[in-house]
């Protein structure tokens, strides 16, 4: 990564931001000065989240709002958070293909992220992958992640706006789960409306909601394949858009908080992670996994031990 | 927490061990030592995870197991962990009921978790939780734990044995979310499969394992509503459970170092979340997420900056 490139990106230019984002997603020399040179630069995008369960049509939905933004000239990037895996490869390929239609529209950008790894990778690369679109300009940038454990926590402290997409008659367990994800949402989407016990999802999500102990966000209803209620979904996202800033600055600090607090978590792993090293090559502290593994210590003091390492 | 407290446990008083646990989720004074205590007395369960994506019977399996234990005369420890939140509260709470029928059974201990909070919550209190049933004596463990993002990681970190549950005909998305769950499987279990497509399902699991870099595990069919398959679920587990003994330790060893590693990344996040200190009383660092927030730096030199107070 040159100064150029950092250039290119803030012109613009949507080769280099796509060379970016690979550079980065591949630890290349010099993308993670890039990324902290551009990081400052931004700051300018509406950062929609869209999240829920396997199997709401969360991609659909994005596909329409992607639709209607462009309708409107709006330029749009669309972040696919994948949750693949070695086994799986491009398991969700189905629901990137449903985007090729805006594949060849100079106005949309549309990358995949796979969450490949364990802990940890997920906040990293999104959070960069934000920040480099955010910087290169573009307006609206709309994160896609299914709704289960930790995406959902980092889609909601790289937002401004989470939606969280459901569709009538999921089962208790997935409704257990999708209660975590009524936590994080700005607005509520019934999708697949026109099927049965549609009223019944959107009486039951009231119900939960009133438990809850903040205000009930706006509920509303689409039948993403139809189009149906997609014009009333972006009018609620322009009425968040343009929340005060004092209230968009509010957010921010918090999000910013959790987010530093999640990297501070990341490079003390990594540096503890060094310092016991490997079987081939044991580091400094590799001992006290050994003493761990035998239960001569404790899972804590050994923790204690090694965060002692970290400077 | 006294030390008698540590010896009724380790005399494998139920009571006692009760008290510990529910201590121990309260943060209440001394439970920590307690802990620390009591961990290099265990080692001595054999500890198996049960997960698997929502609805796929998880419940009623683990219902199962215990049963064919008992009959054996074996003493049985259940810990099930609950993806409840502040809105859902007990939504599970129909799983827990058909676990009643052991509740009155003096050789049967369940425990629910719930995994409220966000991030780091769930491994400190598997681990511990783990720690005390297996110090108190319990030969057996059984976790269960929806098959969902951080939890099935959790779970494979804590168990000897891992056994992935699936059904014949889930969804696309919900195969990739699984698709994570097959790297931990020791043991894949295809419930339900009095239902059309076991067939199927088996060869598909059969598929996607082969693409794996490891050797295939065991497939099996149950029908846990209907006891079909259990006999020989408990047989495969007890194959596992005769493992060599360095393999054990080997595996152990590994689970050390994710172990240590995670915890290591929490108290680093607890201290750094100190040093920024809150709204109404900032910490030393309270200045670094305005700074953030404000975008005058970037989130990963604010980390090195709040990783350099950690001692």
């Amino acid at each position: 990564m040159t100064p150029t490139a950092v250039d290119a990106v803030l012109a613009g230019d949507v080769r280099a931001t796509a060379a970016l984002l690979r550079a980065i997603d591949d630890d290349l020399p010099g993308a993670s000065e890039a990324l902290r040179a551009l990081y400052p630069r931004g700051g300018g995008a509406f950062v929609v989240g869209i999240t829920g369960a396997p199997g709401v049509g969360k991609s659909t939905l994005v596909d329409g709002l992607v639709a209607a933004y462009r309708a409107d000239g709006e330029r749009v990037a669309v972040v696919a958070v994948d949750p693949s895996s070695p086994f799986s490869g491009g398991a969700l390929l189905g629901d990137r293909v449903r985007m090729q239609r805006h594949a060849t529209d100079a106005g949309v950008f549309i990358r995949s992220l796979a969450t490949r790894g364990r802990q940890g990778g997920l906040s990293r690369s999104t959070v960069g992958t934000v920040a480099v679109l955010d910087a290169a300009g573009f307006p609206l940038i709309l994160v896609e992640t299914v709704g289960a454990g930790q995406a959902e926590v980092d889609v909601a402290d790289a937002a401004d706006a989470v939606i969280v997409v459901t569709v009538p008659g999921l089962g208790d367990e997935i409704q257990a789960l999708k209660a975590g994800l009524l936590e994080i949402a700005d607005l509520l989407v019934v999708n697949k409306s026109d099927r049965e016990g549609a009223d019944r999802a959107v009486a039951d999500l009231t119900g939960m909601l009133a438990l809850g102990a903040r205000p009930v966000p706006p509920i509303l209803r689409t039948a993403a394949s139809t189009g149906a209620g997609l014009p009333a979904l972006v009018d609620a996202l322009e009425r968040l858009r343009a929340a005060p800033a004092a209230a968009r600055a509010a957010r921010r600090r918090r999000q910013a908080e959790r987010q530093v607090l999640a990297l501070v978590g990341e490079r003390a792993r990594d540096v503890a992670h060094d310092a016991i090293g490997s079987t081939a090559a044991p580091g400094p502290l590799a001992a006290i996994v050994d003493d761990l593994a035998a239960r001569r210590i404790d899972p804590w003091t050994a923790a204690e031990a090694l965060t002692g390492v970290i400077r």
